[in-house]
This record gives C-alpha cells, structure tokens and sequence, in this order.
C-alpha cells in the first residue's frame, strides 16, 4: 500500500534537459571554428565527470565545466568575448522559465488529496528552490528534499527523516540510476518516466528485471491507477 | 533552559574566509597590470552581489563571478590563461583542508552530551557536505541543514521541522547578520563569536541592543558556562 510517493523534479515535473541540450548546442555553436561537435561533446562530458565530485550537479558546475574544456579546447586562443557568451548562455539557463510537463498540473494536486508527497532532486540548492518556486507545485508536497547526490544512502537518509517504511514508499522519475534503481533495492516501489532526452550520465542500459515493484509508462497520466498494484 | 543549539560551519567551527581571502589577494594580483586592488576589490563584490539571487553562495558563485569581473575589468583583454588561473584558485578553494578554530574539537563533543546541536549553514550543497564530512565532527549534529539563505523564514522552517521551541533555541556563529538577528527576532537566544575577516555582504554595523537573550564572545570555550544564563 503506497502512502507515500516521491517525485523526482528536472524532466519529471518540469522540462529541464531540453535547456542544456539547447545550451549545450550553442556552445557547440561557439566552438565549432576549432573543433567538431562530436570531439565538444566528448570533451566536455569528460570534464564534467572531472568535476562532478568537487563541483557537484547543477548549472554553474556546467558553465565553469564549459569554460574550462572551451580554453583547453582551443589551448588557450578562445576570447574573453567567447567566454562571456558561455556566462550569458549559463544565464540564460538559470532565467529560463520553468514548464510543467504534460498531466503534472492535475496529477500532482490530485494524488496530493490521498498521498504524502515528496520532491527530492539533486543539483544547485539555489536553482533547484527557483524551479521548485516558480513550478507552484509546492503547497502539494510536504518536504522538497534537495540533495547533492541520489544514491541509496541518500534515499535511506530521506525515507528514515520522513519516518517512511520502504514498503509504503514509491519515487516517480525520468533517470533509473537516480530514481529507481536505488529505490526498488531498498525495497520500495520505482515507476520510471522516461523523458525524450537524457543526460549521458545518468544513462544505464538495462531495465530492471524480475522486479515485482518496478512499472515503467509513458506519461505521469498512467500514474495514479498504478499505484494500488505496487 | 537551552535544548537545542544551532551552530554556524564556516568561520564560527572550522576557517573558511581565510581561504576567500587569500583567494581574493591572488586575484587581485592577477588583474594588478590592469587595476589597482581597490578597483578589482569594489567591482568583484557589485558582480557578486548582482549574481547573488542567480548563484546564492558559495565558491562556484565566487569563481563565476570572478570571471566576469576579470573580463568585464580588461575590457576583454584577459587571457585564456589567466581565466585557467581563476579555474584553478577556485579548485584549490575547494580542495583547501578544513582547519578546526580553537576549542571546536572539545566544546562540540562536550556540548552534544547533554544537548541537541544542529549544523545550519548556507552555500553550496557538495562543498558544504565535503566541509562536514571532513571536519569529523557530523557524529555529533542530530541534523546538517545546508540552506541557500539564512533569514527569519529559513530559521522558522528549521525550527518547526526540528519541533524545537524559540525559547529553548540558542544559534551561535560569526554573523550578527545571518547567525544573530534573525533568531534574536525569532525569540531565540544568539551567540556571536566574531572571526577576524568578514565578508563584506555580512557585515553589519549594530551590535543589537536591549537584548537579554544576545552575548558576545571571543571564543567558543566561552559558550558553555554562558548557556545557563540564556
């Protein structure tokens, strides 16, 4: 029996990587005078991972990622300009508005009647709370949890603040690595929401098999009947 | 009667503005072909503050910020290789080793025995969890609250998710601004222990007056005859 149900937030709530697959695209863009757009993207993912333990998730690790691979890149020839433009790009992101996925506005405030919910997502504290804000979705939810990393000691920690038992537990999200996997290994419930693009960190392979509480759907419309089979 | 007692992370248990600051003296070395130190200094803290609501605090802001100041203070004439220096005085900031102020290693501990202590901070998720991580001294926080902005509302909300009362509440850290006055205002007791660099955006100029419940001490192995008497 499902009491409770958290809601990963970037691409599960609201749009999210559409805004860096766009950004990423001008900063290919940028670029594209000194090198190809696969050798960008190879660059700048690999610098990303670099970084991702001393910067964490979020937008300004990007922009200073970004910067980074531009000046080693081009060794050194990019402008002060160039570099401005991948500031102005990174603020663009940050100002971008935040647009609810399609069912989101109706779902959320109608399981909210019969559920505990939580929003739990990693990345900047600062933007994560803007888009948690701008989104109108938090009266619904009675903690937003913004965490540095989405792993199963992170979910244990949440579940245990929040006096949540695995059993009565479900996370809805568009990542298996960050929304699911964890979760259906502490015993929970994972339904997984793909959104059309991914991070290529966050992309695993294999969908769980043999997991009795695992569902996979298409938009978060098919959610609500499928809770009282989890 | 003090229950519970919310302590401040950078510069009130371990240095933290040292390491800005020293930052900030390399920084200004940097730019000093172009500006005298005063100019680097006025300019670096107005693209701070104008990027405060879009970054919120903490080390990957400052590094951003840095480098708009730089580019922004050359008219564009900085180099790639410069801005690579800016990169890599920030990845030192966050690689720098988390140095105990005096006395922190025995009050905690001693304090935790017959107390409940809170860990409230603000800035970045990941740099803030590496501080605490690497302070050794979480085992003795029943809670780390890292949040993006410590006001009235901010203290309220971790006040009531703790269900602790004002009155048995005393928060102690270096800043009258973000540690003293807004749970003095609360009804809660505040312990300032001043450190000797503050952050521009911190400082504050009153000390507050008519307030029982408000002391001033210069160092930690102060605070706990003192909390009897709050």
């Amino acid at each position: 029996m499902i009491r409770i149900i958290g809601f990963d937030a970037d691409d599960t709530l609201w749009h999210n990587e559409n805004i860096f697959h766009q950004a990423q695209e001008r900063y290919r863009g940028l670029l594209a005078k000194y090198h190809p757009a696969a050798e960008v993207n190879r660059a700048l993912f690999a610098t990303e991972m670099r970084n991702l333990g001393r910067y964490g998730y979020g937008v300004k690790g990007f922009m200073l990622s970004s910067i980074e691979t531009a000046i080693s890149l081009t060794e050194g020839g990019i402008s002060a300009q160039e570099i401005r433009e991948i500031l102005a790009l990174g603020h663009e992101m940050i100002a971008h508005p935040v647009e609810l996925l399609p069912g989101v506005s109706e779902v959320v405030p109608a399981l909210a009647r019969d559920h505990r919910l939580l929003l739990i997502t990693k990345g900047d504290l600062r933007d994560q709370e803007r888009k948690v804000a701008a989104s109108g979705l938090a009266p619904h939810f009675q903690a937003i949890e913004i965490l540095s990393e989405k792993d199963g000691a992170a979910y244990e920690r949440v579940l245990r603040r929040h006096g949540v038992a695995p059993e009565e537990f479900a996370m809805v999200g568009n990542s298996l690595k960050s929304d699911i996997l964890p979760v259906l290994a502490l015993g929970g419930a994972g339904v997984h929401i793909p959104y059309h693009l991914i991070w290529q960190h966050e992309h695993v392979e294999e969908t769980p098999q043999d997991q009795p509480r695992f569902r996979r759907v298409e938009r978060l419309g098919e959610l609500p009947p499928l809770l009282s089979t989890l």
